[in-house]
């Protein structure tokens, strides 16, 4: 390797002269240029597979956390007892299925995450990734801002078209809603960060 | 240009003979591989260009959908005339205020996106559109998602939490807001095709 090394400046010195030699130049600086490449898309795919695993805890904990939000208030009628649970809101529902497929997307993609460390020049398992980040973005997105507008409604209530807020009543189960739905956000915030970082990754250098 | 790929086929049938031609050979072929990756990079700029107009129509036509609704019934009390606005719900706002944001965008970025054809080969402002548009998917999903929650507990009501549907009364404004939520879904397929291809376009040929 060292004199390899020393071959290439002799040879960039004299390179007029000494045209016979010039391939193995080339090549030696495109060998070392692709090293530098891979070793920079190495790094930039290990920081890929943490937020990649950080983005699947916050959105377990937030499928956990809708999915097991329930309150039954101590008082109750003769006729009736005063419960919430996620599954009265299809909203919520919805939420729960979206943010569990987003949860399972992003744990079966650490395999393609650790393809990426152990091959960083391939470009198809990236585009792949890009493809499916940006798909669970949306998907996470739209769970999270459906069931932010309605915890909205439940902690405010809305005059005009008479629904009253029910969160004065069922605080806990507000609160545990409210959790979910920022524990969403912050998976979106890391999906979004992961497709930027593959679009780095993916730039030719 | 004849000539020069006629040497090329004769360099490559002798090239174990004639070395001191080979950084010619190479750079022809290096040369003839750019152009072609170059054409392929534009074609996709112009597709690019294509779809961002559309989705820049989407978003306007969502936005300006929302901004008009309202209606008035033909009936009223002596105290009170029953009438719905966008600005009645806070979730509408955002999404009056979240699509114009994205329409602002869509249609700032054209330049860009010209830029682009322009220079097939430049990464630069590849990146810079890659991340915008996930930033816009992101505003567009949430803006409709949560007009989407909204839009169908005024169809259907909630009986848990006693919010009655108030579509049976308002049907010009339930069908106007139900088709600014489309608009902004259309939108955001749009934006997602964009951010994919941008990302086969940054792809290394």
């Amino acid at each position: 390797m060292e004199k390899s090394e020393a071959t290439t400046i002799e040879v960039a010195e004299t390179s007029r002269e000494r045209k016979g030699k010039a391939p193995l130049l080339a090549a030696v600086v495109a060998a070392e240029h692709h090293a530098k490449a891979a070793a920079h898309k190495r790094g930039v795919a290990i920081f890929d597979l943490i937020l990649r695993i950080s983005a699947a805890a916050a959105a377990l904990g937030a499928t956990v956390a809708m999915g097991t939000a329930e309150q039954t208030l101590p008082f109750f009628t003769q006729f009736f007892q005063f419960q919430a649970s996620y599954d009265d809101l299809p909203t919520f529902s919805f939420f729960v299925i979206a943010m569990a497929i987003v949860t399972a997307y992003l744990v079966l993609s650490v395999p393609f995450s650790i393809v990426c460390i152990v091959r960083p020049v391939a470009a198809a398992p990236r585009l792949l990734l890009i493809l499916l980040d940006t798909l669970a973005v949306t998907l996470a997105t739209s769970a999270g801002g459906a069931s932010a507008a309605i915890v909205y409604l439940a902690h405010n209530g809305n005059s005009d078209a008479n629904w009253l807020a029910i969160c004065q009543q069922f605080t806990d189960f507000c609160q545990r809603v409210s959790g979910a739905v920022v524990g969403s956000f912050i998976a979106v915030a890391l999906l979004i960060f992961l497709v930027v970082l593959s679009a780095i990754a993916l730039k030719k250098h």
